[in-house]
């Protein structure tokens, strides 16, 4: 029998995953999302709803008596909450997916909250940025019920790899990964701070083609920077989250929280609103950007 | 007229370089090292200069008499002091060229020590590490008289490109990549120390390949964690000069500093004697090493 897909929380990666998931056949999603009368965003979530064929419900009851497999894509601080307001509607018969970037410490006392109902957990861990892969975005998948949910949703082109039959592998590795690419971000952008005070940036770049060749630095800063600028509050919060999974693992976190404290420098600097929402084209216009913030402190 | 070459100290980079550019050709070569008498230290410069037909001097004053190209590759905490003490016996003959990894303040100021003399500057940044390459390492020169430089040792294989006329460009380009360099070496780091609990550090390569491809990263943090283990203490000494860099600037240094904290975290450990010099051979070996000192440790 083909499950009925319902999504707690309607954002950004809800509607390209609902998208997805419609044009690849899946029968009509159903979600709940607390801000769909929200003024500015109620009026963002209703438009894709419609976009994705998703159905709005207006209560985590209405949800689950709709569907069978609850996936939570809530914004991360809300992973918890949305769990136990789900809790109360769940049953057996439910298989409840977090996709919600949280700690594996989280993820854990997520799947505490729903298994106590009777329903199945798996923990979903989203790794790379949703909107260019859509649904087809690589999941890795850790609990007991992986199997089933991938039996389920495969065939609709869900990218799924199953991480561990223990909750908190999948969150592990996504977290630990980000410290890589977050902080190859915050790295690339001090470098370039610096070098660009000396027109030396080309050939920084050129010197690092020669020692770690197969990457064009050039574009990678391009487009680094420009993931600093738009996300740089939420990666500020991501590492933080990173920080302290490190600490309790007794591994201080110099780097995660380094990480992090960069990140909020370039959100606090305002550069995002300078842009507008956009993404800025080129590392050179963040740098003009800069230079306009540092002129009128001035 | 082909020129004589001197080295002010006799170390790692002086040996390769010397080598090379004696099967490339050049004159015999001259050096001259403090060390060249100190228990130890001493054997290895006197076997080393013997290895690549160097003629080992006693003072600085011999070495500037007994040639027309000085170059300084010295330890960097040592670069000014070596220019001082050359200072005394240069002329308008010599060409000097500092390969020191110091920051451009520090290169400057040994560029005016150096000039007062009459004798001609030539800053140099040696842009990878010399043992692969020997003296066809990668050198960025900056200064009035790089094309003299060049003209004179370009022919003995040197790689020798010009970065500015000013002094300082050339060692800005060298620390701002390192920013990027030892920070992707901390960086792994601190994500293999996470990942490793959970078993997850293959899963956290595979996602960085489906993100940044073009890299192997198990190669990269095999290769980059024995850097760490071995060259910790050096890092991150040359890490806080890149601080002070910034700080000049009015950059805030917070991943330079960071990285320095995760360099010296390795240093203080003793990771590098449970290999006894040599480099760890996979990022694994380091791991099993650091269980051990937490064994010792409990």
């Amino acid at each position: 029998m083909t499950p009925r897909i319902g999504f707690v929380g309607f954002g950004e990666a809800a509607f390209h995953i609902s998208k997805g998931l419609r044009d690849a056949g899946a029968p009509p999603i159903i979600a709940y999302d607390i801000n769909t009368h929200t003024p500015g965003l109620g009026e963002r979530i209703r438009k894709r709803a419609a976009e994705a064929s998703v159905r709005l419900v207006e209560t985590n009851q209405a949800l689950a008596g709709a569907c069978d497999i609850v996936l939570s894509a809530v914004t991360s601080n809300q992973a918890a909450c949305a769990a136990e307001q789900n809790a109360g509607y769940l049953t057996a018969s439910h298989l409840y997916a977090d996709l919600n970037s949280v700690s594996p410490a989280l993820k854990q006392a997520i799947a505490r909250t729903i298994s106590a109902t009777g329903a199945r957990f798996v923990e979903i861990a989203v790794m790379a940025p949703v909107p260019p892969y859509g649904h087809r975005v690589p999941m890795l998948a850790g609990g007991e019920s992986t199997a089933e949910f991938s039996d389920q949703l495969a065939k609709f082109g869900l990218r799924i790899e199953v991480a561990a039959r223990e909750i908190g592998v999948a969150s592990a590795t996504k977290m630990f990964r980000s410290i890589v690419v977050k902080g190859l971000e915050a790295l690339i952008t001090e470098c370039v701070l610096g070098a660009s005070r000396y027109n030396a940036e080309s050939r920084v770049f050129d010197s690092l083609a020669e020692s770690i060749p197969g990457v064009n630095w050039n574009e990678l800063a391009d487009y680094m920077i420009g993931r600093v600028v738009v996300h740089g509050e939420r990666r500020a919060r991501e590492m933080e989250e990173v920080a302290a999974t490190l600490r309790a693992l007794d591994i201080e976190p110099i780097m995660a929280e380094a990480i992090a404290r960069r990140m909020d420098w370039s959100a606090q600097l305002g550069l995002k609103e300078r842009f507008h929402g956009d993404a800025p084209r080129n590392f050179r216009e963040v740098l003009v950007a800069l230079s306009k913030i540092g002129a009128a402190a001035d």
